[in-house]
């Protein structure tokens, strides 16, 4: 049975991750239910699609990921589900699936518009409980896309962020600040593979700074920022035992520049 | 075999909720055991009671719901084992569990005091680790709950904040403020449906403002107050796009109240 | 199956632990997950050790415990696979798993470097999802740990930091501050059992402040501060429905002191 993994920005204080979960469970008793992450800021559309498309490939073939940042739930936005090759995707119409959809082979995109496949009474403001989840846990029992609803040719994209690349730099921005403090760039390991050996240069406060880029944290001593290769193998600026985004004080937006090496 | 839920005031930075669900699996290593909400504020029963009426409902038939909200651990409180004609509530006697018990048919309420069924040895400040969560884990093998306890003929019920209702209006009062600043008050839709059309009205600020009783919050524009009945079947005020409780600088406790809108 | 336990410096908002758990199910699609904590200040090896520590025993024999607290992650320190007489340990070789093997004897210490059990490529900064969790997964599938990679006679220990005891007192500090704001000491109940009936004198403010050890925080009345032993058998400082840490405003580092009660 494949696993239903949740993400969504419905943060861990209240009951509502709770009773997405207990309807799930209502459906498929069975169900083998992952939290992807409930952590996505409140509305985050881009965040929650970030966050989806750096893990779904962590995840076993099959596995139904459903994604709920719905800011427009009650409105005329439909209800997705997606099925590619390897994964299904479940969530609103909105974008937060688009950037996981970017380089997976699309096999069809349904609106979810079966009301025999839903929790009733539908709420307008908890569709999370109401027709993703429940959709996802129905899915997971093997029924079909298609008696979920009907065949879409369009759907909702975000423009995902692409680095400007030229023969000698490639020219990006921050994208994500985790946790660690770690500043994830949009530029992806293979826009800068050619430049190598290169540096990243960053402007802070009308100077311009540069980070050496490096094989792992601890290339560079305690305290010191670097860029490196992060896991989900976009550049990304970090502190050796700190935080980057405190040590140097930037966040999402702010421009970067990687530059190769002058010789000398 | 029925799944644990797993409500809780120990939040999620120790490793309390670990322990906890090592102890359930320790006696039913096969046990389903959901998350409800960690998220309870320290010693918060009145919010953990009104997070387990909120979201019992979603779960299947028969599941066993935990809930230790627990400042009383370790005094002569009893812990409580009760059967409804469609669940299982363990927890304190201290009203946790009493407004989920609203609306259910009870058919026993047992102490839970065959040492048999604890994790021992018995310490005084842990009663989820060694009383509730394994008997939680006994009855999902299929344990009777007279095994459990004694019968009781009385135990400890948390007043509802009923709202006050009048041919003309309806008086009640924001009783929880969720994570996207959603305002939910004690007025359920039972409540208004005969004062449609209505407004909300509150005051803020020797100010009584009205806010419209919408159908979703795209009824409104972005930014913008309301009023609509959220997932709960209450009465919520939310913004657009944002936090009703920032924008309006409310929480829990303000007065509200639904007037029947005057004709022109 | 034994289920798996999670102890990492993730935290919730990232996608992380979601891709620490794709992997796991990736290798093993049936293994059962338990998060014991992802709330482990970021490169908090010693809180991620003591955590472990107070948590591990509450799980089933054979738990795979895997602890994730990483900063050197790409550098030289290895990871580890601890098989013990009844449980699994696995976790970079930093001191976070040496708390939890201090009372456990110890079968054998590996280091995993079998590239079969990796999930490929191998990035420098996020071992949990290429590492740590296939390798647990494979373990929980019943592949040997001898075919994860070969023994070590030598591995990172942390100091514990031990209370001195004397005939009639016993010093020692705080340790820990959880969520409720109890204050964990090192000082174990086997410390302070001969020198009953005892008081905990602790300074604050250039003043000695005493606090009685009692059974149960309803052993003082509401507000009041006390000392008792906590559930992972430590002596702690809290205060009866409010925080210690708060109230006295101490926390991991101050020195405490047990003495016996002078007679009248």
């Amino acid at each position: 049975m494949p696993p239903i993994s949740l993400t969504t920005d419905f943060g861990l204080q209240d009951w509502y991750v709770g009773a997405l979960r207990g309807a799930i469970l209502t459906v498929n008793p069975r169900a083998v239910i992952v939290d992807l992450t409930h952590g996505i800021p409140p509305g985050g559309i881009q965040a929650g699609a970030f966050a989806l498309a750096a893990a779904y490939r962590s995840f076993p073939p099959h596995t139904i990921h459903v994604a709920v940042v719905d800011p427009g739930v009650g409105s005329s936005r439909l209800p997705l589900v997606v099925q590619t090759r390897h994964y299904w995707f479940i969530g609103p119409d909105n974008g937060v699936l688009s950037w996981a959809l970017l380089d997976e082979e699309i096999l069809s995109v349904r609106s979810i518009d079966n009301p025999k496949f839903m929790n009733h009474p539908v709420s307008r403001t908890f569709h999370g409980r109401d027709i993703f989840g429940p959709a996802a846990a129905h899915l997971s029992l093997g029924k079909s896309a298609a008696s979920l609803g009907r065949k879409l040719d369009a759907w909702v994209s975000l423009k995902w962020p692409a680095p400007r690349c030229e023969p000698d730099r490639a020219l990006g921005e921050i994208i994500y600040s985790d946790r660690f403090g770690n500043l994830i760039t949009n530029i992806p390991e293979s826009s800068v593979r050619h430049l190598v050996p290169a540096t990243l240069r960053v402007p802070i406060k009308n100077r311009r700074r540069s980070l050496p880029i490096v094989e792992s944290y601890s290339s560079v001593s305690e305290g010191k920022p670097m860029a490196l290769i992060g896991s989900s193998q976009l550049l990304e600026l970090a502190v050796n035992g700190g935080s980057a985004a405190e040590r140097l004080g930037l966040g999402p937006g702010h421009p970067v520049e990687v530059r190769r090496k002058q010789p000398g």
